[in-house]
């Protein structure tokens, strides 16, 4: 059985990754999503498990020392990490797992999987990233301003990424996802399985 | 604007190149299709400028000694050519442009566009390609024979390719190819201009 596929979703706070991930789970329903966790409040509309998994700063230190995660960052004085399980369970089993990070987070998962597919999602504008980021409404005017000028220092990291999906259309960027994990897929480097098949001379 | 993808589809002789490129095409007619020329005499179902260009040995040395071939060769005593034009003007144009190789013509072609995307059609198993190949009917016992050892060892030219897709039904290769091309044209370094967009630091 081959290993699944890692899709690490990433791109400046205020591209739309959320949106465009559950445009893309509606279409792959059986696409694992590996749900981060952090200690950052938790806003209005999510729900623990569903968005992240809401620890407190103790709890967090306690499971990051014990080392259950596969990387962790401290961003805005708020930590955040990824869960190394169910991940790699899923992963050893065959199922693709979509993770959504932020840029310092992908950098991090790059270093520990390489081999993991990583797409950035870009806001169409600069223009429609600040009115974003300003709609979002939560936060103070001083959040708000620090993340605008985080979200355009991180637009140079683009060129780390395999993959660049421009999310004008969230329909529209949800079905270049889901052709990007299909080509992956097909690519000669993850089938082992064929290759080692045509050297035994067996069938296909 | 930018270049078009180029596509290289191969893969040995039975795999069912052609058929899963007729399918493809149905998919997204804009493709643009890079008919080869050969001098090798047309089989009953061929037309001149659809499956091949049909040249006589003459023309086709006096084509090849005038450049206008981007790489050709000589298969089973017959010649085989990639015209270079219309392929490059679609390009320059932002056509995507497919053409179909053996792996011989394809492994040339990687040398003179190594950005091009290599994908390399598989026959479900070796029984199956005895089949296609046997059932082909155009061709005496001894060239079947010959095709069949040389697809054999041309399997092994696998992992110089970027994809590899298994043709056990011709509509799901088709949906894989589309996928693989609607993924390539998302790469980071397929896209320069989003990168100098963002370096400028303009809008996206």
């Amino acid at each position: 059985m081959s290993k699944g596929l890692l899709i690490v979703l990433s791109g400046p706070s205020g591209a739309g990754k959320g949106t465009v991930r559950q445009a893309l789970m509606e279409r792959y329903p059986d696409l694992r999503y590996g749900v981060s966790v952090t200690t950052r409040p938790k806003r209005p509309h999510e729900t623990d498990g569903v968005h992240y998994y809401f620890l407190d700063r103790e709890d967090f230190l306690r499971r990051r020392d014990r080392g259950e995660f596969v990387e962790w960052a401290e961003v805005y004085g708020n930590f955040y990490a990824t869960p190394r399980e169910p991940m790699e369970t899923w992963l050893a089993e065959g199922h693709d797992v979509l993770i959504e990070k932020d840029i310092q987070g992908a950098m991090t998962l790059k270093r520990a999987y390489p081999d993991a597919c990583f797409v950035f999602i870009l806001p169409p504008s600069l223009e429609e990233l600040r009115r974003r980021i300003t709609a979002r409404g939560s936060e103070t005017a001083e959040a708000r301003h620090q993340r605008l000028a985080s979200a355009s220092r991180e637009l140079t990291y683009l060129d780390r990424y395999d993959y660049a999906v421009v999310n004008d259309r969230v329909e529209a960027a949800a079905e270049k996802l889901l052709a990007i994990i299909k080509a992956e897929k097909c690519r000669v480097s993850r089938q082992p399985d064929l290759i080692e098949k045509i050297r035994s001379g067996g069938a296909v």
